[in-house]
């Protein structure tokens, strides 16, 4: 693979023009096209430049409606349910977390159900957005069906993307987790590579665990985080979904004809609407400082808090130009 | 192990008589004990009748104090942030729940931080509690140091039992995890029968996962779920906790005498208040359904949803008795 470094204002500019030829308007291009963009300057390739692609076929097929804007369903109290109309996954995604916001700051907490939206790309995206803004972020997305449950064999639950994300001095912590132990993206990478995964990551063809990425990809069994826990954890997230947005469960989104009309959570609290909130730095510090007391398992290393290499790496690719597979830039400049 | 059989009403009323002799007044101790001998009734005796006698232990010790009461710090909207002024952990959790499901009635959603509280016991309890009173559930708390971090040696991070619920039907839809692949409890157990733990549930004192659950007891290095995703989702829940609440984080705690102190967080969404309340049960029978469809891995099983097994455990101790270790329930009665 031959790599060239792209700059982050250059992604920008190519993926708005790009989207603009695919019916955006403007604005809406440029909302977008930094979605992908900031994905791959904070080392999310698999969801930022690398997904591009795929991202304007869904549009060519239809599956994505480039002018579609979400419509209100219902609202109570601080709670809303949107049926995104099958816009861009990005943009409606960004709508609702700015509505959860907009509802938190009237009521310190604002939730909002979407129904019927496209994959939102990178969830941690959501979760930057509104830490930077001042708010803690809990969200998810539920996806097509591509685990098994527990016990189970055929791919019936999603590993549905789950996202918090806090305000943390200038920045912010942000976890953003898919509910398989490895995405089939990586697989796919180690498979490549000829290497093997660092621990399990599904069954074989015999139902026997493997660290073996091409038996997994054979056998379309990831496992989930932490086995039966993580089966259930991703159970309930899809319930919420649905029952909250009003929408299609993974099982709905399995008879689609592809990864379309799937249903989000969005959570946002004010901090500054919290009685503690002129202390809440300090909390965090605390903690933070407690974890870098770690015992290294390996000597000279530090123990990390969740999002913070993506800070690091973000002002690397700043600086240097953002690492891409020169083949597959070759194909994002073609679109 | 000598088992006897104990009824579910013989338990709750010594249980009762137990908390009334150490200081409970006859309706808190009611509503107290009966949480330890519903989880015990429910099939999970690790926090119902095993644990009883401990939490005898820390009232004595002066950790829990059986008069004390939840005081407000904070309101905004639809977000209270209480004080449990380290009264007994399920009195208080019961009630923040219950200010959560009275913020939701009004608002569609509550959101309740509780700082200053003590062990929650089975954190199922409230998640059933809310979800038979027609409201979708998620909750947390945090615990003591009891994990390493993600690349640490030392325990950093809590288990901190995370809790999501759902009516259904009749019944309810409970999610109930500690992020530890196993408990120490459950890694005892194993020992003392002398088998291996059916995945790796953590590290020996080289460094090397294990199955084997005598070394992850001498090590106390207990494995997240999912590796560093389970690692990082404890994290955040920990910095949610403190946050959200003013209280304590896990780091905080582990410089308390005992687990005590712990932080809390119950959201509570009324499900009349969505749109779609009329198709919820609709939209649940067609997840199970497609659960159902699973090709099981052993023949004949039948693959479950989250909380199925503990209403047949429910039933068939309401039925027969609830098991419980003969050597425990002596210890219980001389309480």
């Amino acid at each position: 693979m031959q790599t060239i470094l792209v700059s982050f204002e250059e992604m920008k500019k190519i993926f708005t023009g790009i989207l603009i030829r695919h019916g955006f308007t403007p604005e809406k291009a440029e909302k977008c096209g930094a979605v992908f963009a900031e994905s791959s300057l904070e080392g999310v390739y698999s969801h930022g430049v690398n997904r591009f692609p795929r991202f304007i076929q869904y549009i060519q097929k239809g599956y994505v409606l480039p002018d579609a804007e979400p419509s209100l369903i219902h609202r109570f109290g601080m709670m809303e349910q949107w049926n995104g109309n099958l816009g861009p996954g990005p943009l409606n995604a960004f709508f609702a977390a700015d509505r959860a916001m907009e509802l938190a700051t009237e009521q310190g907490m604002g939730l909002v159900g979407l129904a019927n939206t496209n994959h939102w790309m990178r969830g941690g995206s959501y979760g930057w957005y509104a830490a930077r803004k001042g708010f803690l972020f809990i969200g998810w997305t539920n996806t097509t069906p591509n685990m098994p449950a527990w016990g189970g064999k055929d791919p019936r639950l999603g590993n549905n993307p789950f996202v918090m994300a806090v305000p943390y001095g200038e920045s912010a912590m942000v976890l953003d987790m898919a509910l398989s132990q490895y995405s089939f993206g990586k697989m796919e990478e180690k498979q490549m590579a000829g290497e093997q995964l660092p621990t399990p990551g599904g069954y074989d063809r015999d139902g026997n665990l493997t660290d073996d990425p091409g038996k997994i990809l054979e056998s379309w069994r990831s496992l989930p985080v932490g086995y039966w826990k993580g089966a259930a954890f991703s159970m309930m997230l899809d319930v919420f979904a649905a029952v909250l947005s009003g929408g299609l469960s993974t099982a709905g989104i399995g008879k689609m004809a592809d990864e379309i009309g799937v249903s989000q959570v969005f959570m946002a609290i004010d901090q500054e609407k919290l009685g503690n909130f002129p202390f809440i730095r300090q909390t965090m510090d605390a903690i933070v400082d407690d974890l870098r007391k770690s015992i290294p398992m390996e000597a000279g290393a530090t123990v990390r808090y969740p999002g913070e290499r993506a800070v690091r790496t973000s002002e690397e690719n700043l600086k240097n130009g953002i690492p891409v597979d020169a083949r597959i830039w070759a194909e994002v400049c073609s679109l």
